[in-house]
């Protein structure tokens, strides 16, 4: 499970910054990578990763400013004309209006997809998307227009069968272990009788990744974001700045900082990065926001970030 | 006058092709770029130029495809954030459609632009633009969708007054000079009469640009290229493919080169180049199209062809 980012910036693309899009890859996982917002030339952005489109199953839209969306038509078109295996099918959750935004530009460029293409528009706070492996779900933030935050949590993964304690009682090995597996209780053939759960290793946590829109600070960042293994949350201003955040309905470093403090993240990752904030500025943006949260990074685009399980028997 | 590459790739964008965009700079002439075809990541492509979005003042649609619209919503939205002075109003020109797209990707973002934007939905061969320098025309096509080429004539310069031959006939300087430039009949004090005429050189010609959507062959072509100084024609395929051109609605390097010859141009461009025409393959696209019109090129990204004035008093 990483994250590989694709466009840090805020509102225009800069040099060094495209506008945002985030790859969350699940490729160990479920052999697949979900997005989160396509701004302008993420299919660029992705010509230069090892992403492949057609491994992208799920887009997840924060809201509709420009920034975040207007790279969702060409990377539908091309991922269209991706050759070889059939091209799975795509599911573009977001909030209302990004069907139609979608719909309307493959239409008026008279655009057939070569895959099926589907829409989740999103009004409430909840659940967006389960299966056995993960959950999402969004909540609203606060910002200029309708805009979501994700959840992204991976199921616990079950304990896995301490096969060198069964061979140390000489527990000789055959189908009874797939039972003791199962956590059944079995007597042997020398009268003996094991209770599987003393022979299953503590399950493995599943991860939690959340990621914001652009918003001010609002509850819902905290209900996203409470101990997961990595906040990605917008820096669009800095120190000092608090004022001038609220007015434009975003945020500063330091408010990220005290937010992934509060809700007891892992790691604090801070995007959406003004051109105003190059270089020097960029790297005081992140002491900034260190002096509150340690375990923070302003990320570039193409940095890719590992999110490792938990330790094992951690109980977190 | 000059023209600058911004995208000459084919469908989607390739590593060292981003998808269709042309500048013709106006600079000195009007002190304005304009521009034909707007695809994704144009904004991104004028980033890496001296090209000022503020000095774009009109933007002429080809056809719908995605590879040609997709960036034009992130253009205007990105030209409205430039500060500074009063940012100049902008035209669009194009297929009847063009206008949705844009308006309804604004409306969707919630974009509110600091400029004039207006449309001229084009459904008619004739002129599409005219004032004192220049005027535009389009003509339709022959691809899968509606699609325009357009022919810019830049309007005669008139001939400059011959001072030194004045001079040489011991003319006197003053007033005089202007109505004798202005083509008066005047009577100088010594009683000599001059015919202004014999006092002006030969006007300058102005210069013709021809830029295509994409197309297959079909007679508009001539009409629009007839002795341009620069034909810009699509050449998505090459030697020998001309079947597939026509199944796909697109041209070979070979019938762009004819149709250069026929129009008697004086240069001709290609672009919309496929991504399977790299390094040595698209040398061998130029010099395929040379074997019949020997001034061609195969234009790349950011290429900059300047576009000289015709030798004075040649009589084109
Ligand atoms: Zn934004
Ligand atoms: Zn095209």
């Amino acid at each position: 499970m990483e994250l590989e980012f694709l466009g840090t910036g805020a509102g225009s693309p800069a040099k060094f910054r495209n506008v945002s899009a985030v790859a969350l890859k699940l490729l160990d996982e479920v052999n697949a990578v979900w997005l989160f917002d396509v701004g302008e030339g993420t299919q660029h952005q992705i010509l230069r990763t090892t992403i492949r489109p057609r491994k992208v199953e799920r887009i997840f839209i924060t809201h509709l400013h420009g920034d975040h969306i207007f790279g969702l038509p060409g990377f539908l078109s091309s991922r269209s004309f991706q050759s070889g295996e059939e091209i799975r099918p795509l599911t573009i959750y977001g909030p209302k209006g990004i069907a139609d935004f979608v719909k309307i530009s493959l239409k008026v460029s008279q655009t057939h997809l070569s895959y099926p293409l589907s829409f989740v528009e999103l009004t409430e706070d909840g659940v967006v998307f389960e299966d056995n492996k993960f959950k999402v779900s969004c909540c609203h933030l606060d910002h200029r227009i309708e805009c979501l935050g994700y959840r992204i949590e991976e199921k616990d993964h079950p304990g896995e069968l301490l096969i060198d304690k069964l061979r140390a009682e000489h527990v000789p090995s055959g189908p009874i272990y797939g039972r003791i597996k199962a956590g059944e209780t079995v007597t042997l053939e020398d009268g003996r009788v094991l209770h599987g759960v003393d022979y299953i290793g503590a399950p493995q946590k599943g991860r939690v990744v959340t990621i914001l829109g652009d918003t001010r600070q609002t509850p819902g960042i905290l209900t996203l974001a409470k101990n997961a293994d990595v906040l990605v949350h917008e820096s669009t201003f800095g120190k000092g700045e608090a004022r001038l955040a609220r007015n434009y309905y975003h945020s500063t470093c330091i408010q990220a900082a005290k937010i992934a403090q509060k809700a007891q993240v892992k790691q604090l990752l801070l995007n959406h990065i003004s051109a105003r904030y190059v270089g020097a500025l960029a790297t005081q943006l992140e002491r900034d926001a260190r002096s509150i949260f340690a375990n923070t990074r302003v990320v570039k685009d193409f940095e890719v970030i590992d999110i490792p399980f938990k330790k094992k028997g951690s109980d977190f």
